[in-house]
């Protein structure tokens, strides 16, 4: 007996299979041919069934609830079963109306996907609904958690195979609902679909007993309900009551199991099993198959399921929940739509007074934070806005943003604690991996963040950053999605000063890895003091469809640049600081990028007007990167006349930069002669000891900059300047590693001129 | 009344806490002063505790048992703990005769804590019976698991912070037991020590009830005991029955609960609570509250623990286990000097016979596998060669291994598997986290392991190699560390074949991280077949101390140099190949580097001998990445004059590689004129469509490749035969979208002259 419902998930099935198969002869209408097969059998059916059969237990769920639901789906590999139920829904016709509820419209979904210019195998930002690819599996329960949060009206329902089950981010995600508050965010729905097998091996949570799954999600701290589709005989019905039962739960949660590739014949012509086997993982039938092929399609009775002109017939469409609550059409799936501006406080009255540079320090993200919890205060009402931290914010002196806004945390805590409660707007948990799937997941529903991080464990998300910048390209070229808010990134704790901590703690590689990116999406910053962090950070959190690394520091550092020349600055990206040194015909560049880099440049300078009184010098700093680049490779490189009011043509330039000298190297490239930048940088050397120990250790002190510029400048006469240089820092190094301290000649000094 | 093993504890918490704060009178013999009292005041009280809680209760453990026992301490910070256990056992000043068991050995270990060139404020591989660093979290646990594995004797303790315990690989280690085989691995004992909170906030686990842990772990597969020092009135006692009833289980685990700072005065003077608090977390109280932390070091009553000399006295060495057993001499822990020789069986035999470059077909990973199979039957009883693999063996074409030894997996499993069981010796799981975890434990205990991977998703373990190659590059340092076996990557179904799956399983970026590890630990191999991939990997797998990664294909493709060929090509790093195109005034090298760029090249080769007759034309290879540095940066650097013979001294270089042209720009900074080096190589374009049109969208294909070639050698005049070469790539290309699949005038290419 055929219900509704099962016809429903048949017509799907039927059309995943066909993606992966067909090209013409969509609806059967003739026997099977070869040339009715795609060249190329690409795709994965093996999930396929599992997912048709939640995303029609949601239609349902929203049919008899109203509530409006986000549907991420972790395994993006079942696009096949995805697109089927748009198609269904009508809501592929309505972004693309070639995709018509007829035969035409079927045959032209089936024919685009896995085709050269069609869709591409997995989900992704040209799929509507879609906010999640899941490729790099792993992300999409934290993605799901940081849509949930501040829209309390929405059900996110995500998918979760149980291949992704096994990676370490998916594992740290089932304990987000530690944080996730029942009345002020969205609930979540975890639906963790069980069919046994990954590519070839058994899966971990397949192998698991009912009582062992039960056991350890109910720890977690679910409300979990396990439905085995074939421990029932209607599945459909039996998946409906457990999604009624489960959201009557705080924290609802299903556990699926069906066979992989439910639906398949049990062997294929050569007697290699297939249903419910891992054989069904991808393409499970060759197309030398073709009569097991057929019979398998034709087991679907496609004339069931879709009238004379391929439409779906109305029982069917009948299911679907009313056209504005369908899943693929959700608006915060297309977040960009519904992002709004945020109300920046004015920046000028958290300036730093710079009335002579050098001469006053103060801790960059200190600031910074009192600018950030007025910005909190600002969006108190719309609660558009929020950090994710793993619990650095008190350690990169940011708490005063604690002052405004607590961290949220749903769990009741036994003793003390500080800031904490739980509609705060400040997540902090000791996972990057959360962090940043929660914040895509929050700027993806058209909202705003930042993810503030010790710079070396940035590196911890270099993959999930390399799949959201991919999301963020692809989006682009998508018409109908708008862009969404740009995801921040303040680096700090930087290796330069970690004397708590150590090796491990040193690592400026995230810059390279963003370097890797796209020039429309990666941006880099390293402001050298407050009033160019403050204007940097505004330009960063007002943008859109980027990745913005900003790299500060928590330490107290000399302020080099008032209000009005750190805005002009930053808008250059790069700039000669006159009053520092500007020789018209200099000998040689002294350049800087970073907070540490530019205090050591610039006492470099000093040493080299008491030292080399007569050497011609240019001091210029970098504060974006991408400045270097040229221009045909990143939009923000310099012109020719910018670079060369900087860098001179032919001259020297020895650069101290913040992270490892190959990023100036790489970004350079495509520039005359750049042979002649010497850059000092992170050269993976130094471990606990004092700044300047590490910073000699590197060969980046204030000592090894003057001495290479005087040595590339002057040569042999400059040498013995150069000698003496690095003869005054061993001594101070010597008096640093005795007295386990630098001298006041290292820590407390200033510019003068 | 204090018991001897309480005693045990105060003395270690004493000497921990004297760390973090004296540099002389570590004693107190005399009233506490400011000059005693380190200048800097670095490290972390919070966890030290604890550490010395478990500790002492595992060399209870090992005194009963007489089981050689290996911890691995997750929270690395709390290195304080550590050094006071090694010292009060002995075992440092088995290392280092300075840190003898009296007043001037104390005096040197606590002051050499967090000093400049001391030891860091973290483990670190100076200290004796460390594999783990524990600076970054997250590894522990899957480290302890990797160091088990074909260790059936040894016992494994795992100290897991509730901080850590929040990260996505240390939530995904907890299944790492479906692996573990109980009689043919060792026992890993996995100890969650919470103490309610990471730097300011509670933790997720402390916030759990013990109902919910217990539930939780239970559900995960272990037997967990909780011991809670507030709950019981000897610690000591409680936690020694628990681990005697605890190990009688196959899967031990135990769950302590103890204060943060525990032997903290509850309050600062400032009225900030401390002991209990997250307060506590680093270094409590300032220099500036000298008479209350006087009060509390007194608070330890050193008098009671230690002799006139400084001794401990002798009940309290009384506890520790006999001198072979001690933990931090566990023989595992410096596995370097356990290593053997891989027996390589003979590369010849697997060798593909290449009477003409380019006339056959094989896939290099089918050929590999073949031989892996091979080297697992040679260490079927020595147990100590591994893979671990996301799931991917049969993926990756490396199926041949499973012929010869199974998955291992030790859950039940329900339906269907193949080659599954309890004692094989490949591990898949799909996490690349604990893959790499696994591994690093594995080798760093005397073993060799393989760690084949797609290559766009071993960027997940970027930040994990970064901390491993740290380790690497500290552990070279050591006098009495052996190196153990190079951690070596086959990565493998590159991004410009995932026809399956697209934008997502394309990226090349794991290179360009790599790339800023040091010189003396990195190393990046392209064999662009069969013969060149068996030389690489014999290599790898017989050095010591390095992090090679190999790329290769598993496609099928064609094969260029014979045996001999390979080996000597190999050996170079790179080279001309004279049968290709070997001009002596060359006017443009064609270079290449990796397998499909090889494959490229060699046709751009072909089409420039037809379409530009005259052209003089060189082609050289890469095999090696890092050939390519100037000698002064890396070892593998050619000199000057290989360098030359290759790439010549002035002419254009155009260049087809593998992944982004960033890491070759990188890589030649610091040769002359780079700026000839014109790179074609993977630009993030493309998803999921055809190879061929992959190529194009990312200007590497062969049409591009030779219109780049004869444009910069020729200029003007090659304008034209340019324009007609991406003219027929265009046609070609034309074809390839029409039909979703490359004609054959691409997939059936051969090399010939």
């Amino acid at each position: 007996m055929s219900t509704t419902a099962e016809r429903y998930r048949r017509a799907c099935d039927y059309l995943a299979a066909c993606m992966i198969y067909l090209r013409d002869n969509v609806l059967l209408r003739e026997p099977l041919k070869a040339e009715h097969i795609k060249p190329c059998l690409l795709g994965h059916w093996g999930t396929c069934p599992g997912i048709t059969y939640v995303y029609n237990g949601l239609n349902g769920l929203v049919t008899r609830t109203g509530r409006r639901t986000l549907l991420v789906t972790g395994p993006g590999h079942g696009a096949p079963a995805v697109h089927a139920n748009l198609w269904l829904e009508g809501t592929h016709q309505l972004y693309d109306p070639s995709l018509s509820l007829d035969e035409a419209g079927m045959t032209e979904l089936i024919k685009r996907f896995s085709w050269p210019g069609g869709f591409p195998s997995h989900l992704s930002p040209q799929v509507p609904g879609v906010i999640h690819e899941g490729g790099e599996l792993g992300y999409a329960l934290s993605t799901a958690v940081g849509a949930a949060f501040d829209d309390p009206e929405l059900l996110v329902a995500c998918l979760v195979g149980d291949g992704e089950a096994e990676t370490g981010p998916t594992a740290a995600s089932w304990h987000a609902n530690k944080f996730v508050n029942p009345w002020s965010d969205g609930t979540v729905l975890p639906i963790l679909h069980l069919n046994g097998y990954k590519i070839s091996s058994p899966t971990i949570y397949g192998a698991m007993s009912d009582e062992e799954l039960i056991s350890f999600f109910l720890g977690a701290g679910w409300s979990p309900t396990i439905v085995d589709v074939q421990q029932t005989t209607d599945p459909d019905l039996s998946l409906a009551q457990a999604l009624d039962q489960s959201m009557a739960e705080t924290r609802p949660m299903l556990i699926v199991r069906s066979p992989k590739g439910w639906g398949l014949p049990g062997r294929d012509t050569h007697g290699t099993p297939l249903a419910g086997t891992f054989h069904a993982h991808q393409v499970p039938l060759d197309a030398e198959q073709l009569p097991l092929l057929e019979s398998w399609l034709r087991s679907y009775r496609p004339e069931e399921l879709f009238d004379q002109d391929g439409r779906p017939f109305e029982d069917l469409l009948g299911l679907l929940p009313k056209e504005d609550l369908r899943i693929g059409r959700v608006p915060q799936a297309n977040g960009g739509a519904l992002r709004r501006d945020l109300p920046m406080p004015p920046l000028a009255k958290f300036q730093c007074e710079v009335h002579e540079p050098g001469k006053s320090v103060q801790s960059a993200n200190q600031v910074l934070a009192s600018w950030l919890a007025e910005l909190f205060g600002a969006t108190e009402d719309r609660r558009d806005f929020r950090i994710f931290c793993p619990d650095e914010m008190e350690s990169n002196k940011l708490g005063a943003v604690l002052d405004v806004t607590d961290r949220e945390f749903s769990w009741p805590v036994r003793g003390y604690a500080e800031h904490l409660g739980p509609s705060g707007r400040v997540v902090e948990v000791l996972s990057e991996h959360l962090c940043q799937g929660f914040l895509q997941g929050y700027l993806l529903t058209g909202r705003h963040g930042l993810f503030p991080c010790y710079e070396a464990f940035a590196a911890i998300v270099d993959s999930m950053v390399n799949q959201y910048a991919k999301f963020l390209k692809m989006a682009a070229e998508v018409p109908w999605r708008a862009p969404v808010a740009s995801l921040n990134y303040l680096l700090t704790s930087e290796g330069w000063r970690q004397e708590h901590n150590g090796y491990s703690h040193q690592g400026p590689g995230f810059i390279n890895n963003i370097l890797t990116k796209k020039a429309s999406v990666s941006r880099i910053y390293l402001p050298p003091d407050v009033n160019t962090l403050l204007h940097t950070m505004r330009h960063c959190l007002a943008g859109t469809g980027r990745i913005n690394v900003v790299v500060a520091s928590k330490q107290e550092y000399p302020q080099w640049l008032d209000f009005d020349a750190a805005e002009a600055h930053c808008l250059a990206g790069a700039g000669v600081w006159q009053w520092a040194a500007d020789d018209p015909r200099p000998e040689v560049v002294l350049a800087s990028a970073g907070t540490v880099p530019t205090v050591e440049t610039l006492a470099a300078v000093s040493l080299l007007r008491e030292h080399a009184p007569d050497l011609r010098i240019r001091m210029a700093n970098v504060v974006d990167l991408l400045a270097l680049a040229p221009p045909d490779r990143h939009p923000h490189g310099l012109d020719i006349d910018a670079f060369t009011r900087c860098f001179g043509l032919e001259m020297p330039v020895v650069m101290a930069f913040h992270g490892y000298p190959s990023a100036v190297h790489e970004v350079l490239h495509g520039r005359r002669t750049p042979e002649r930048f010497h850059v000092h940088g992170y050269q993976e050397e130094g471990t606990t000891t004092t700044p300047f120990d590490l910073l000699v250790s590197n060969n980046m002190s204030r000592y090894d900059l003057a001495a290479d510029a005087v040595r590339r400048a002057w040569r042999t006469k400059g040498a013995p300047i150069a000698d003496l240089l690095i003869a005054r820092r061993d001594a101070v190094l010597q008096a640093a590693r005795e007295n386990g301290v630098d001298p006041p000649e290292i820590t407390e000094w200033r510019w003068s001129t």
